[in-house]
């Protein structure tokens, strides 16, 4: 099969097997996304080697654990768990140590034509949910995730920093929790995509109008400035969502952490349940976070696309 | 009356005038304590210039506020709030923006003969509290504070970094709470200290044999070192409770933050009234924290003392 791989550090489109017939499920690929992590496996986070991509929609093809799915659309959880440890138990093989993860660590990745995953991974698409819609329900889960891990009402003050595409996504969430979200970016066009959709922007040279201001602040640029943007906006006792996948070292003033009783929370991968019921209903117009579609034995020139500065999704269409 | 008084940078001791007449008590020192934060702002933090020190006992020789104060021994809140902004409406003054604070912030602090506070920040100290004891109560309430930011049960595995005065209090309360709670140190008299108290205690050399395992880590050593440590140790989804004021900026690999889905708390000062319960029933015995005693007049001498590696608390016997 055709797929895009990883191979020291240099990303290539390569023939090569069928993922190995095993208990898990097999998934021909329909089409997939290329995220922030992604490129950032490519510049060497994480050490990963063999074929990228944990965003995808696909056709179960065979499912020896479980047959129903056979034929079916689907998504899926990308952590995969021992199964056996107290965490994989416990229900949340999102941090088993021995776990492996699609695309990211240990395990080949959706930009291919097939993968396999186990059964229990995978979640049906409802039919009122397209294709392009079912892509984003890994990164929409993350996004959702970020919103659960602090108190939100209507009436908490959210700055999401950052505007590619999980920044965007976190505001769209966000807005279903609270009226007052404002997405803090540098690119205007994209401000104008998510002031279309009713949620306030601000460029980031603004900052300092907000000076310890919000409730709740969302850093999903992943750089070190959002960061700091993040430390300088945040009230005292506010809480820092740490959301993008940070590669290197950063440096802090931790003593305004301190002094001002500060929580910074870490925030990786989220339910798909709730993600595919958002989309189902249409709360998150997530088709307007395209930017271009590519296939997949354009794969290298794809990445190439999403790596501009400010482009937004690119996907990968497979079969 | 004297003091110990930071100038531009030198701590001296000083004739100065007694503070200025006003609604506020004025307080009879008769014992103060020299904390981390006091040593830190010799070394320049916050910029301080003034009379130091905001651990103290002592007796209210005035307060036009409250007269039934007078004669009375107390502690005090070392927040001075506006009284008059949201924060300080709800009660919570620490985080008023407006606010001195005693000793470190605009407001001249304990090491001398008298202070003064608003009669709304002192706190009767009960019959059965020592002077020495009551001393202890500021950083004690700081130690409280710690553990209530985070939710903790008798099964909570809890480390507690640092075995300065800070930390050994934060281990003694983490100890009210859970069966679980170890002290990392380096320096073993201090770590026989916590032993005999019947605490569980490891060489910071060890840390390695327990990567990734506490569910509640309290970092109050106040290092890069100490905070590593913590990232090293705390298992997924865990939280590090930030609890000494750093002075300067920190290195840290966010991406484990992130990944594992750790939350970073800071907590800074806490409430007398828990601190003053715990004192009354003899539950933290904090007197085995006194390394040793000055009087007032030789303040300089005992800073100096303080600052020594691996002293605990230094008192000042004012009046």
């Amino acid at each position: 099969m055709k797929a895009l791989r990883l191979n020291k550090g240099t990303l290539e489109l390569a023939e090569i097997p069928l993922p190995p017939t095993g208990p898990e499920a097999l998934i021909k690929v329909t089409k997939a996304g290329i995220c922030g992590t992604d490129l950032e496996l490519v510049r060497g986070y994480a050490d990963f080697s063999g074929v990228t991509g944990h965003e995808f929609v696909g056709i179960v093809m065979q499912s020896p654990e479980d047959p129903s799915l056979v034929g079916r659309r689907v998504v899926g959880e990308i952590n995969i768990g021992c199964g056996r440890c107290t965490v994989c138990i416990s229900g949340d093989s999102r941090h088993c140590t021995a776990r492996s993860v699609l695309g990211i660590v240990s395990c080949d990745g959706a930009h291919a034509e097939y993968l396999r995953l186990p059964s229990r991974n995978l979640h049906l698409v409802p039919d009122g949910v397209s294709d392009d819609q079912a892509v984003f329900t890994e990164p929409l889960a993350a996004a959702i995730a970020a919103a659960d891990r602090t108190e939100i009402s209507p009436e908490t003050e959210i700055a999401v920093i950052g505007d590619g595409k999980l920044g965007l996504l976190c505001a769209m969430t966000m807005a279903q929790r609270s009226d007052k979200v404002v997405l803090i970016g540098k690119h205007h066009e994209k401000m104008s995509t998510i002031e279309s959709l009713g949620i306030s922007s601000i460029h980031v040279d603004e900052k300092n109008k907000f000076l310890k201001h919000f409730d709740v602040v969302v850093e999903a640029s992943g750089s070190q400035s959002g960061f700091v943007t993040a430390l300088d906006i945040v009230r005292p006792k506010g809480s820092i969502v740490l959301k993008s996948t940070f590669h290197g070292m950063m440096q802090w003033n931790a003593s305004r952490t301190v002094v001002d009783e500060i929580s910074i929370i870490g925030s990786r991968c989220g339910r798909f349940a709730p993600a595919l019921a958002m989309l189902e209903v249409g709360a998150i117009p997530v088709e307007r976070l395209i930017a271009a579609r590519y296939p997949l034995e354009r794969g290298v020139e794809a990445f190439s696309h999403a790596s501009g500065r400010g482009v937004l999704k690119v996907l990968l269409e497979v079969s």
